[in-house]
């Protein structure tokens, strides 16, 4: 039998590392769509496609868009990336690191290659436990990009597939995330999720990613693989 | 007084520079937003700079976005665009033009640029009367994208803006079109919308584009200023 397909976001940061492989343990053909924004470095996109090679995509396709051409973002543009923040601060307002309409502008790209494929299944990694201050990590959001799909494309006109946004890790804490994933078999020894590494790579340890990441991986009882700074 | 930013989307054709005037009789400062989505010719671009130049815009951005990545339409892959069809075919069913989740694709980059801008007015000439087959020209898609909007967004957090989506053509035949926008002194000699010219840039007269504007021309009892080959 044929399997279905999926589209999945994959960053190369933790969270698609594992959303990669609830996909592909859910049975799914994975379809693997990154994202060239115009990041500040380009360790990413490595990781996303050595994440890729290991949970043995069908297809990775990294797409270039240029959001950095509007700026307003610490991740777009040359606004400095905040380090050592405390905790209270982590989870107050909307950081500088959130890019504007940013998963909005992936999920709409996610739509478009599925509508090509045939895949009606997305996957995206957002979670409103970490990035409660971002707009598009809410499952409010998520509910309204999946209505949104259904009006916005050929299977919404003919009614005969029904469009599923995945967000397996939505409400789920870093360190639940690591031990789901390292039930799964994830190797997180090939992702990056640091805002600001040095020229070798390496995560710095204090910026937001970092942070929570290093929490993730403390209260999970594990030891992160990462080398830091 | 500081006017009000829109963005507004502007392809070229003669829906956009109809909608262009439209946002500057309304008072709003233009902010126009073209996408290089791998289209089979360069006129579409070329008429789109020509016309912002000739309604004052405030900035003009041209972003490329690699839609034929994905293929899936006779407007980004080599799929025969369809010629001389009769009027009962080009109201029926999903032409092979459709572009999966165009819209969805350029109003989400426009909710980006905007959300940086802070213009929180969003312009797109689509029709619902003439394009009755493409999901992403119906209203309750345009409603849809409206409310989502609201949900993805820095403002829709704050709650201290709100989106509009405009679509004044969307109920507007051709013709309607054609005199609203001559009332308002757009030229459309600067506009283009055939899918298929020859390499000097002159209209087919044959695809749907064309026999819609060519009829829309008519019906408004005034002469189409393009030449045709």
């Amino acid at each position: 039998m044929e399997r279905k397909r999926a589209v999945i976001l994959v960053s190369g940061g933790l969270d698609s590392a594992t959303i990669l492989s609830i996909a592909a343990d859910a049975g799914f053909e994975l379809c693997a769509l990154s994202f060239d924004y115009g990041q500040r470095h380009r360790f990413e996109l490595q990781a996303a496609k050595r994440v890729c090679q290991a949970t043995g995509v069908s297809q990775h396709v990294v797409f270039p868009i240029n959001l950095s051409a509007f700026g307003g973002s610490a991740l777009t543009s040359d606004l400095p990336v905040p380090k050592d923040r405390e905790e209270t601060e982590l989870s107050s307002g909307i950081p500088v690191t959130y890019v504007p309409a940013r998963n909005t502008v992936f999920l709409s790209i996610a739509l478009a290659w599925g509508e090509v494929l045939g895949a009606y299944d997305i996957f995206i990694g957002v979670n409103a436990v970490d990035y409660s201050g971002y707009p598009d990590c809410r499952p409010e959001f998520i509910e309204g990009f999946e209505r949104l799909a259904g009006l916005a494309t050929r299977a919404g006109i003919e009614g005969d597939h029904h469009w599923k946004i995945h967000t397996p890790l939505i409400s789920l804490s870093k360190s639940a995330i690591i031990q789901r994933g390292l039930s799964l078999g994830v190797d997180y020894s090939l992702t990056h999720s640091c805002y600001d590494p040095d020229s070798l790579g390496r995560s710095c340890g204090r910026c937001d990613s970092c942070q929570l990441r290093l929490k993730g991986f403390a209260e999970a009882g594990v030891d992160d693989p990462l080398e830091y700074q």
